[in-house]
């Protein structure tokens, strides 16, 4: 069972935009079983998208479409794909009442532009777009399917993983692919590998692993493949059995979840609270934790202190401890956790401080040098790092050691023998 | 002059690693005039790079491919390309010593595996890789030109850049290609469209425009192509004139920045400062204003008050207002943006409070439900919005609405008869 990607858009091809939707694709097809053998980007261009489909379709059963089915002149899908599969348009009531109802909350008027998205080719499948205005359709004819999706990633990926990849799965009678994902902070992707060797060397047959690093963090992709689900079942719990050993408190999740969800949940089960003081990460770590539903319950608030003034004025730090030991400093990282965690109750407080750069280095505190800190009800602790990318790389890296300091932290105080 | 990009390897295709090449090869070749019709991703097998590789010389005269040219066994580009232009390979003497002295450099001993990098095709020219061990390979034959780059972005960039570029400039009479972006805020897609309908009817001949949206936001990209640059910034300058009347304020740039810059070179030009407290948004505007390098000049910082005690405690949010007209309500933005410029003594304060979801609606304030609020010298307002995404949507959306607020606000003072 073969597939192929098809992107449509000019923006892509003048390097405006970067291609991160087949990426997203290419993981649920493969999770799904399915082989993905090409990705093809053409523009906006009736002929150019023609033969592009047209070609995919003989070399391979199943053709994903993203991108040209917004409301503007330049989307020509549905037009191309009316061509090719034949027949007319009708207006879906379903469509419409969906259409009318997302843009009225969105206080959007409806206009000929946007009801123009409600007539779709009356010989396909129409599948609802929960998150957006353009329905997906889905064409099945000889032994061939095409799917187009909106290229809006939200609204490609709602699709994709609620309604595409199951009815794929119905569609096609495919080999058996299990896989557990485990994520992974604090370590380098070479120092991992090194302490995974020897029990990688060891993986039965089937069985393999991928390493995925990102921002402070790896997340490790087993995959196993054969004829029983029963069976790889049983084949991955014994490899996880050893990897719980050799990892330890070095996994925050045996699924693929982000690092702020396992602090969520963590704090959940003790039932504690906490509060951040950032500097250097300007408002990410609340931005992160704020992101899972629900985070009210635990996360009380947050001060971003980038200027001096408020680190003193707001957080009471010792602004006499600022001008002898620096902003940057474990001594004002400290103060800052404390002050967050005596401003708001809350039962922990973690801060940052640093210099994200390009500018504000000096040889004694380069650029990239941060301190972290977690105050709790055990006390104040705090640790330095040294980062070395871009701007935006050593504020999302700071970012995610400094939650995983806090996790390692809410760990240790629940269980303290484990530490 | 017509091109194409061919991607190798068998992590795009599982979505193990984004294809980021490809939009740096793009960007160049449209600023150097040539016409990029389409990108092909395919697995490492012999079959599928030689048939993409023969479908492409078919279609486009310059055929660029990135990926396959390591020492490893999966990288067969250098053998694909011998077996379709003929000939023999040749030790490479000028190859072997930049060879040598990289991997001295490195520390890395010369063995058959990465001494195999010398040995390159009899009828190519050989371009020098300064960065790395695979050398790039140059065919020109019957009116078609391929050039296979090494797939590490930083090898191909530099050979792109440094060597290919300048060389398909010279090669190739080339027709000219000029582009615009303009970013617009505060307008659906279909609503501009509407707005702009008429004028995009009307644009010249060889003049187009391209919607790219995005979180309450909208890229348009004005594309002129001709003979002579000259005439062509004319064309777009004329139309971009039209624009200005159309859209007014509207547009927060005349070229590809984002919200939170534009708002920046508006504050350092009226030399004022500004501060956030943000409920709803978690954290995510301060993150989007710290992105940018030199931000510590104008932001000062934020509050984040995900807790109703911290919107009175820190903010000094009236608790009387919050239980009686709801944490979130206009009464409370107000009161937010206010107590935030007051604890940090800003010229601006800019507050969100609101639902994002997926829980904390009611029938009167449904999730999507946010009131946004700028104070500043000159007084404050507030301004409700209705949203109807997902949870990450609403806190995006809401975002880059409340930027665009406080944008507004700053121009308004700047230029008072504006508004």
């Amino acid at each position: 069972m073969q597939a192929e990607i098809i992107t449509i858009g000019n923006e892509l091809l003048i390097g405006q935009v970067v291609d991160t939707n087949s990426a997203f694709i290419a993981e649920k097809l493969r999770e799904a079983g399915v082989e993905l053998t090409r990705i093809t980007t053409v523009s906006d261009k009736r002929d150019t998208i023609t033969l592009a489909l047209t070609e995919a379709m003989k070399r391979s059963e199943l053709v994903l479409m993203t991108g040209g089915l917004g409301p503007t002149n330049d989307d020509i899908t549905k037009s191309v794909l009316m061509d090719l599969f034949g027949g007319g348009l009708v207006e879906s009531q379903q469509v419409l009442a969906d259409l009318k109802r997302f843009l009225s909350r969105a206080g959007i008027p409806l206009n000929a532009n946007n009801r123009s998205q409600a007539l779709v080719p009356e010989n396909c499948q129409v599948i609802r777009n929960p998150v957006g205005t353009a329905p997906i359709l889905w064409f099945d004819r000889n032994q061939r399917v095409v799917v187009a999706m909106p290229g809006v990633p939200l609204e490609m990926k709602t699709a994709l993983t609620g309604e595409i990849i199951p009815r794929i799965r119905e569609l096609y009678p495919l080999h058996v692919l299990i896989s557990q994902t485990i994520r992974v902070a604090g370590y380098a992707e070479s120092v991992l590998a090194e302490r995974l060797g020897d029990w990688e060397a060891a993986l039965p047959k089937g069985v393999s692993l991928a390493y995925l690093p990102s921002y402070g963090q790896i997340r490790l992709r087993l995959d196993a493949t054969g004829e029983s689900a029963e069976v790889l079942k049983k084949v991955l719990d014994h490899e996880i059995g050893k990897l719980k050993i050799i990892l330890g408190k070095a996994v925050f999740a045996w699924e693929d979840i982000e690092l702020q969800e396992a602090i969520g949940r963590l704090a959940v089960a003790s039932a504690v609270t906490f509060s951040t003081a950032e500097s250097c990460t300007g408002g990410l770590i609340g931005h992160l934790v704020t992101s899972i539903p629900g985070s009210s319950a635990y996360f009380l608030g947050s001060v971003v202190a980038y200027d001096n003034r408020v680190k003193s004025g707001v957080l009471g730090v010792d602004s006499v401890v600022i001008d002898s030991r620096g902003a940057v400093s474990a001594e004002v990282a400290e103060q800052m956790a404390e002050g967050i965690r005596r401003l708001t109750g809350s039962d922990y407080g973690l801060s940052t401080t640093g210099i994200a750069g390009p500018g504000g280095g000096t040889p004694e505190k380069p650029v990239g040098t941060v301190w972290v800190a977690v105050s709790g009800p055990s006390g104040t602790v705090s640790k330095q790092f040294g980062f070395s990318g871009s701007r935006m790389q050593n504020i999302q890296i700071s970012a995610q050691f400094a939650l995983n300091m806090l996790r390692l932290r809410l760990l240790a105080d629940r269980s303290p023998g484990l530490e």
